[in-house]
């Protein structure tokens, strides 16, 4: 495809992007058939000669969005919020057309240069502690997801509790990991790839009310694993769970482990984004203590997925942990010392530029634009919250200090469980569910940045309707 | 952004990009800017208020481009190549315009089913053996990179070998892992990284006339760690290594693999497109006895990059070695059995939608064009080897089977290092380099599209011409 052909595709492309977007909210937010329907309508395999990017749209049209979730779907309340927007995808698109491999900083120095600085932009951003910034020892890069970097954070506290062996010689089973009950799966998943197994996993209990990590049985854990002569390598605190956006108290966590010498990991995947507003930088008080930190703008930032925010406080430790230097990466700028080479910041040698997607779009919205974001969902999720408090059907599970509600039908789990399902078969709205105190609880996450009253208003309406349908009268619950 | 602004600015970024293309062949390849160079020229926070698009676009123009690695560069032969297309660049920006996050099944139906159909395609396209089919128990999933390709095959034969003791209680020091002294240094991180430490892989010597694993000293390795109560756990072959594109014997290996019961995987990162080619296949013969199987489309076929193409031969067992579940994200799709939730085949939680690249690709080109572009690769390399076997101060170090040439200066590793220093500063060209049986040699990788007789022609005469400076007349060889 010469760069004419490009030309004329590409406007037909965004054009169709655009018509996307306009026409979404008259779109069930998802795909109502079977497993195998995409598949079945596709061939076997690859054309012999090549075919028109038209034949290719009208596919995408007729095959693969019917078939879709719709993650940008203004009815879309499930999970976390994927946002995208109009600037990142800009910024993938050049991205994209650029193709450079930023593994080195040979390789693309202003692909790793952006990088640092945005990091430092978003650091600044979120008010982060000064020892993350690149002006010290610290840092940050962009890995794709919370998982790696939870595994990166995990492999580099192993590197520093082995005082340096890990590398050479493995693991042994005497390494152990702390988060919380109420941790991310990815958590869990990373100590299984680095060797620790699932047993390496310290799960610590929560306050039933809040959700949130209790310290004292953080430091019962940690003490009874150094009694048996095991080695407390890494916490992983989090500020904004997945379950319930629930926060872990990071001063006493942090105190903890600087009394013990754990690595402290914390992880706002989610919620690290709402420090964008000073009224809600509460949630990251005692973030001092943290070796490292992350945060999705994929999430709740207007940035496309892949983009996690990663922060070290002493990178030299982390690339100590993670380098490996075969002859043909060697080069004049890597052994000058003078430069990043983000390969030793993550798992993948390779690498995309991500940074151009976060300057498009820190530059395009600025500090307001990202804060009136925040904001918006926010105070959307008040709004839906005041509608449960308001109906005594209904009970509010968690506290919601994000953008992110969770509730239940007083009835129960069936009926709660059947609220999810009917609700979600219309295709008007999309939400998930999570079990809070092992009861059944379902979750109302605003995010989409084509989320507006309406949309939170018809999601109430869903829901009281359809519990009308599933709660006879006479079953109400009358407080 | 509204869908109107965004599709005023998509076409301004689509015509920036259709520009760049068109005009990189007069840009130097190289970036001759000191490290910072970049990161001074931009301001030290985002701006407070949003800023338009094309204030965005005169800083890419003014900042960033003239600090880049232009990888899609005609005169780019360094690494291997990072192959993008128009049809890539515009499958990715439908991925990015529908911002869907493909986790699980029911998270994108169509995003799933798509990426099995394609990497079904691809595994045709290849003539790869029946049994990483979807059709069976096996299946193909896109990775980041071929990194985490070897990382999550070290982890399922881990699991495999530990009798799947390992995903409870974790690694100890007794397992080991294999590869050539060729391997690539990701075969290393993956081991480091579950756990193995760098002590943990056995380095196989290799013919040092072709550069390939000799099957008798992995044999004897093997036996050896045997013998000292060690668990040999994966054996990584390689088709097409990063030095010199050399080739491993995957029937002897695959036939000891299967003797001693040791996880097979083969990483042909780079050379894996070759077989694209009926007349490249012989590359691959023995691959019968993987249990997985990986290469990069994001190298040599014209996709961009991120886009590694991995396959298992059971795809339960990556499953069961992989897979944490956590409340909320079961769901009755996923309950079915039904469906394939990807991720559950990677390191991350997260995905994109990356089998649209593919798609666009696979598509526009049809099986007759990508056999195309990898035939002319096939043909320009040789076209330049043939210069280098005319002119008796060069030498070839190794084959060239692919598109890449390895070879220095029968003078010595001095003039050969100086030579590539030269050549490189013209900012025509850019070339990297490996050691070969200790010795310092240049390697030419053929791959940008863009690239034709007339660019391989000019690297040629720049080598040429500058050896003329570099080894005076008298110093010159003589056979």
């Amino acid at each position: 495809m010469d760069p004419e052909e490009f030309r004329r595709a590409g406007h037909a492309v965004v054009d169709w992007i655009a018509d996307y977007w306009s026409t979404l909210d008259a779109r069930p937010v998802t795909s109502q058939d079977p497993p195998g329907t995409v598949a079945a309508a596709l061939p076997a395999g690859p054309p012999t000669a090549g075919e028109p990017i038209e034949a290719v749209l009208a596919d995408l049209d007729s095959v693969v969005t019917p078939g879709l979730t719709h993650w940008q779907h203004p009815g879309f309340f499930a999970y976390f919020p994927a946002n995208t927007s109009g600037p990142s995808v800009l910024g993938d698109l050049v991205s994209s057309g650029l193709g450079v491999q930023g593994m080195l900083w040979a390789t693309g120095p202003a692909c790793t240069e952006l990088e640092t600085r945005m990091l430092d932009w978003l650091a600044g951003l979120l008010d982060l502690p000064e020892r993350f910034h690149s002006s010290g020892r610290g840092g940050g890069v962009i890995q794709d997801s919370a998982s790696s970097a939870a595994l990166v954070a995990t492999l580099t506290a192993l590197h520093r509790a082995s005082g340096g062996r890990w590398r050479g010689v493995g693991v042994d089973r005497r390494y152990r990991a702390y988060t919380s009950t109420q941790g991310h799966s990815s958590i869990e998943k990373a100590a299984r790839i680095a060797g620790l197994g699932d047993e390496g996993v310290r799960p610590i209990e929560v306050d039933p009310e809040t959700q949130a990590m209790r310290p004292a049985a953080l430091r019962a854990a940690i003490e009874a694993d150094l009694a048996a002569g095991e080695v407390p390598a890494i916490v992983v605190a989090t500020i904004g769970t997945t379950s319930t956006s629930a926060v872990d108290p990071l001063r006493e966590i942090g105190a903890i482990c600087a009394e013990y010498g754990v690595w402290l990991h914390v992880d706002a995947a989610y919620a690290g984004a709402a420090a964008v507003c000073p009224e809600l930088r509460w949630s990251h008080a005692g973030l001092e203590y943290a070796d490292s930190y992350c945060f999705d703008p994929h999430k709740w930032l207007l940035t496309g997925f892949d983009c996690d925010a990663f922060w070290v406080a002493d990178a030299a430790e982390l690339v100590e942990a993670l380098t490996v230097l075969p002859e043909y990466l060697r080069n004049a700028a890597t052994e000058s010392g003078a430069v990043i080479d983000y390969r030793d910041w993550q798992v993948p040698l390779g690498r995309r530029f991500r940074a151009l997607k976060l300057w498009f779009v820190l530059r395009w919205y600025g500090v307001e634009g990202l804060r009136a974001h925040i904001r918006s969902g926010v105070a959307l999720a008040a709004r839906f919250a005041d509608r449960i408090r308001a109906d005594d059907r209904f009970e509010l599970t968690a506290p919601h200090p994000f953008s992110l509600v969770c509730f239940r039908l007083r009835a129960g789990d069936e009926p709660s469980a059947a609220l999810l399902e009917r609700v979600n078969a219309t295709g008007r709205v999309y939400l998930t569910h999570t079990r809070v105190g092992g009861r059944y609880t379902l979750r109302l996450a605003v995010g989409s940045p084509q989320t507006r009253d309406e949309h939170v208003d018809e999601a109430w309406e869903l829901l009281r309707t359809t519990a009308d349908g599933l709660l006879p009268e006479d079953d109400r619950p009358t407080r």
